[in-house]
């Protein structure tokens, strides 16, 4: 039986290389009726990353007249660039039923909860802090100095994990994987999301 | 990774005649880590039902004694029966970090989670009324006149399922055990139940 359902919004959050970009892909690719949201940035794109799909690079100009259009669901300032996250996208795929997933870090996943209490938050959480020390030396992306300042912040951003809905540790890609679709199942089952199927009986 | 935490307590409920054992049982075959918790009851064994494997089938005086002195989770009054759930096996395995499962009505399930609000309630749907009503005759265990009693009860029971954390559809008891097993993967991933583990980035 199929039941009728707005689309839930996911929020996947956590410290810098907790590995949530690799838990966000596979979950996407295990889970076909998720989409994902692309979010809006003025930093420069990486080697690899495309416009429109990894993100909207936009100018620092162009970001800042959607902000004061009110035209992002959440937005935050990341070492020195702006991250968002464009909302018409948002709200109309959640209508239409369709679950949508945002990957973005925990200002942002906080300022989407106040806006959208119906989000549901998930913690991408290290399994130890040396564990995350490993992660961010083996990805060789950034300089030491920039690691060192990623570790001091992830103490402070593992203290705000418990405002999330669900935390849910990277050991394991496959695992945190499964735990997240549980989650999914879950929410769906929650009876605010089954309001037109309750009404049924009355 | 394996965390340690404290057991969950799982209630299963629902109307009269949805399919709860069935899904309770298919459950405990699929999640060896589950322990049923065996319920105190007043009412007559039925054919085939085990003393201390189906219910402890205990006289009025002794159940009554035992509401007194505060040795049950909960208890009710249903059809002219007394049952309930002896508390000292739930809070011991619960420590432990062993999942307990209740199946039980309506009324005991509310009444469990005012006294252990961590309690998760998970209320078992039928599909449909009519489905209900089909299920109820096709059991033929009872008399025409209980039936229409159990149905004309279900419809007010299904306004109540709105005070449960999850609402499962028992469409196909295969589906439906699924959405059990999500609903405590996801609970296991609440920040409530990872304290300690949090508490290990201090």
């Amino acid at each position: 039986m199929k039941v009728k359902q707005k689309g839930l919004l996911l929020v996947l959050s956590g410290p810098s290389g907790v590995g949530k970009g690799t838990v966000c892909r596979a979950l996407l690719e295990n889970e076909p009726s998720l989409r994902l949201s692309v979010s809006a940035t003025t930093r420069s794109p990486r080697p690899g990353e495309i416009d429109g799909v990894d993100y909207f690079f936009l100018d620092d100009n162009v970001f800042r007249k959607m902000i004061a259009s009110g035209e992002l669901l959440e937005y935050a300032v990341v070492y020195n660039h702006l991250y968002g996250t464009p909302l018409p996208f948002v709200q109309e795929s959640l209508e239409n039923g369709q679950d949508i997933i945002l990957e973005i870090d925990i200002q942002g996943a906080l300022q989407v909860k106040e806006k959208y209490p119906q989000a549901i938050l998930i913690f991408i959480s290290p399994p130890s802090k040396g564990d995350l020390r490993k992660r961010l030396l083996s990805r060789g992306a950034d300089a030491r100095e920039v690691i060192e300042k990623r570790l001091c912040c992830a103490s402070g951003e593992m203290k705000l994990a418990d405002h999330y809905d669900y935390i849910v540790i990277n050991d394991q890609v496959k695992k945190a994987v499964e735990q997240v679709r549980s989650v999914i199942t879950a929410e769906k089952c929650r009876p605010h999301n089954l309001k037109p199927f309750l009404g049924s009986f009355d």
